[in-house]
């Protein structure tokens, strides 16, 4: 099972505390973040486009997408956690995409499987990134059966 | 207008990012982060009591208390950023607070005037801190009407 996490950003915005994220799931569930260039355009609607061709590139017609999106469905951490199980059983590799500046291109929204959110308040995109490791990891150990989560 | 947000944990636990947001926050309203010791006890339900008094005891009858709580109201970030500057209008001051590794004790619930969420999940500590400062100062930029907050 392999989980790849898309964003529009430089390799070396990945902070240490996403690292950390990074290094615990990968005990329970490969796990990669992966930058993909900003399109570096003033014009929002161009560069959204251009970021989207450029993701959808990079992945294939049987790919599982789940885009983080306001609009998405919101589940609990539990919740979150059996579904996440779910996919990564059905699937084998799940890839989340996170919006860059501008958020995320309709191309790519029409595209996505499932788009999930973190309830109806937006946050900047380096903090989804964070906030969407907090999750995966909380999700696997939860499934794991760890005590991390505590309701 | 004063912000104080209250944690259980130490002040050298306050990362950089912390650090430039309230940096940021406070060319619109003075915020600080306050940290309150830990209990450092195993019992859940003593370490929970021993860290409400701490907190109860930091605050007068008249402070207007927020605290961050799962089970709070959930409300978009313009609606939060309504509902926090009416607040900062009336009070002058507001407090936020956050539970320690076990939560607020009933008596902070309890106490609090307002219970805000971030959404249903359930988030480590550390990140509603960081959660808590992202969604504070993008209230105020969307109140002072820069462009940071994108629909």
């Amino acid at each position: 099972m392999r989980i790849k996490i898309y964003f529009f950003g430089k390799k070396n915005e990945i902070t240490e505390w996403e690292q950390e994220y990074l290094r615990r799931i990968n005990f329970r569930c490969k796990c990669e973040l992966l930058p993909l260039n900003q399109a570096g355009i003033k014009d929002d609607k161009v560069a959204k486009e251009k970021e989207a061709e450029l993701f959808l590139n990079k992945i294939s017609d049987q790919s599982f997408v789940i885009a983080f999106d306001e609009k998405g469905k919101e589940r609990n951490s539990i919740q979150f956690s059996e579904w996440t199980k779910k996919q990564l059983e059905t699937f084998g590799e799940i890839i989340f995409v996170i919006g860059g500046a501008h958020g995320l291109h309709q191309k790519v929204l029409d595209r996505a499987n499932a788009k999930v959110c973190f309830g109806t308040m937006v946050w900047t995109r380096n903090l989804v990134r964070l906030m969407a490791l907090e999750q995966i990891y909380r999700a696997l150990e939860i499934d794991g059966g760890s005590n991390f989560h505590k309701n």
